[in-house]
């Protein structure tokens, strides 16, 4: 049956030296990509190495996941930069989890821009230099974005090129009344029925009712999951049993057949 | 004729940010393989992606020149690292430049450590550390150390895994009586006519006189110039009127064959 | 004669490690204020220790020219600050600065931002905060901002503390029509002729005539310099005969008498 | 009753950005002096201004803890720094911490070196050069160490200064046969009981049973505890319960008085 897959991502491998962040060993096993900070705004190259390791070890597949340079920010901080400064941002990120990858004789899965550089994605010129990076450094990836499929430009311009572009959805998230995802930096626990309800509506209906009782779009193949959230647990399991309940198999992602325009 | 071919090798890309150090665009047309620094001790994104092109646009051959985390004190500071950081550090940075040259459909040459990891290598774990992560990362590249071949444990036991390992000569260097060289913070000018002299020496008599009068032995097939000696232009003619004189042809090395042990 | 000196301000140590910028020791004989960066945008702890001492050594004010921290973006970047960071990042910085004036017998003359840090000053919250955490760790200082006064909210607010305000002008640069700054980042050299003219009109009349011809008010005390520009030994000289012809003293600013509203 | 004073401090501020360590809020109201983390190995500038009004609100006593440039290695690992670069760091790193405490009427209780900062101050240059600084910059200032006093080069030269030296004493570490603080990165949870037998012996006899059975001197005036061990709360109760069984008070420490050589 084509498309009942569910893909759930989690961004992984947040600590920095001696800080840590998240309980990656507990989550992995129940997430099927993950987004590896590349140490721009989180990570070492030792901690690279592990949780590439980690992921391998549980049949996660591995993406990475490239930041503004500002550590000290989390790269949650807009900087003003320029398209040559986006596109060797994320050439040197992605070259080094590579790296980690191609040591143990794997192959990166995905590239997602993180926090204030997915933010800095509605400018036009950035868009292209983030996908010209990606293209020219590792042609086999795909790209993450929420969804739904081209309603913003990275992930029309990246479709336009024909990339591999995997929409997903935030059940933990709020959207506006237009579809676009509001990120909060502050999260909120959101209760496993509430998660398993939404995740339902989603693979049921391509829907999502936003708290304000609007119904937007939401065709997506990937589930986002936020690792150190207070209730990661509760969130993993009311994904999991909404994906069993809809008939979806949780496996990794392959991209969504994109509409010709 | 076997082995007649003089490689010439200089550190490149070593500005960072808003400073800048060097002329690379001056010494690029006269070298044939560029030791691109990688971030951790100079450089920066930007930087290695216009020092690579530089280096295509020049025909030079590419090197990861992978140094500490330490951009306060250049990575020419010891600091106490371990296996695992090497292995890490190495791996992120040679991946790093490996994207930037995959993204002008170029490989990796070499990797050649950089002044305070150079210096740790004559620590059996670190050094098996770095060859671990070279051969998994870039398995196409050659290794680069002060020569001649296998009197260090970082060629001994390159050559023993049967890397390529290209040994190289400082001519603006002393070295001690056994041969090894002494690494000088501050570069003193030497003369065209004694760079001239000593690379004649080694490249004819595979050997070097050592300021206290000492020969030693020194078959190397690259010579390594310091981009920002106070003469560099009149060190790299005296290299290359060297290199005519004793009849060789200034190219990329080929490895030496190491003899077995 | 009231009022009849004139100060001449300069960016210092902005070297950084191994990277050196400008020729301070040329440069601080002829200025009276160094404006001294503080290890964020710039420079380190053992620079700020010798520009430090460079500069009493020349009988040169010292002041904190605190930026964002953005080593890689030298602090011309807008980044998304809160009114917190920015009052803990010269809090921080301004402290650094004064330990080592404390460390020689001698006092923090002046507080001017940087940069990305100059430019969000016209965001009322980051002023109050860059006010407060001026006046809270370094009561004695006075602040730098281009003039004429109090056209601007920087010098408005600060004035309205009562803090000593002293206003310069970029003899190098250009102005908007109403009297603003245009910062450029490639610096094209000014001739001595033309900075000569410049800065006796300032003198004499209190005005500057923009290149596009309006005269805008330019009341100041102060005359700041590019340390790095291309022609840095003839603008001083110009500055210096142009002090003279108009007969001003050259000597650290007092600040100008605000007038009230 | 002379020297019947029990001082605790704490190492506190250790967060970095986004990434947090050790829970201070819940430590602050049971310790006496705050070791604060300056912004090299740990902390950052709006951590230190938050750490700082912590410690004022619960009249805990306030110094520096100063560290190596090494953020990714929290100040624990060995580097080869010079002299000049100790004082600069020093320097720079308590004149920052001084700021906050200035921006609140406050001033520095003390210096405390951190991590490899520490280890380095077996080097009598080293040694010198830290007391310079911390002279130089906060001459109000004590300095922490492990005791007995004048046993290493640190309290010996800083008494001979005639500096105000705090000796400490680790209850959750143990010592060599001749009094030597064995430091672990990794702590293992001491039972609070062993603790309190150990705090007690040192306040009762001036003396220390280490885990092979020596018995070494130990005249101390503070105690200092972790506060990311994983029983912190089940420790600071056992020192406060030993200092009370034995007739001490609680509160920062004097300097014990140097007996003449």
């Amino acid at each position: 049956m084509k498309n009942k897959v569910l893909d759930i991502n989690c961004d992984m491998g947040e600590s920095f030296g001696n800080w840590k962040a998240g309980d990656d060993a507990a989550v992995m096993p129940k997430i099927t990509t993950a987004n590896i900070a590349c140490g721009f705004h989180a990570s070492d190259p030792v901690t690279i190495m592990s949780t590439v390791e980690l992921a391998l070890a549980n049949k996660v597949a591995v993406g990475a996941h490239p930041g503004l340079p500002d550590l000290l920010g989390f790269g949650r901080r807009i900087m003003a930069v320029s398209p040559d400064d986006i596109y060797a941002y994320i050439a040197y990120q992605v070259g080094a989890v590579q790296a980690f990858l191609r040591a143990q004789g794997a192959t990166l899965n995905h590239v997602k821009p993180h926090g204030a550089m997915f933010h800095l994605m509605r400018q036009d010129d950035l868009v292209e230099a983030a996908l010209d990076a990606i293209e020219d450094v590792a042609p086999e990836a795909a790209v993450y974005w929420p969804g739904p499929l081209g309603r913003e430009p990275f992930t029309a311009k990246a479709a336009a090129r024909g990339m591999r572009v995997i929409p997903e959805v935030y059940p933990d998230l709020d959207y506006t009344s237009d579809g676009s995802l509001i990120v909060e930096r502050q999260k909120k626990p959101v209760a496993g029925a509430v998660i398993f309800r939404r995740v339902c509506q989603v693979l049921t209906d391509q829907e999502l009712t936003t708290s304000a009782g609007n119904v937007v779009p939401m065709a997506i193949n990937s589930v986002c999951i936020h690792g150190d959230g207070p209730n990661v647990s509760e969130v993993l399991d009311a994904v999991h049993r909404a994906a069993a309940e809809c008939r979806y198999r949780v496996a990794v992602a392959t991209a969504m057949p994109v509409a010709a325009e």
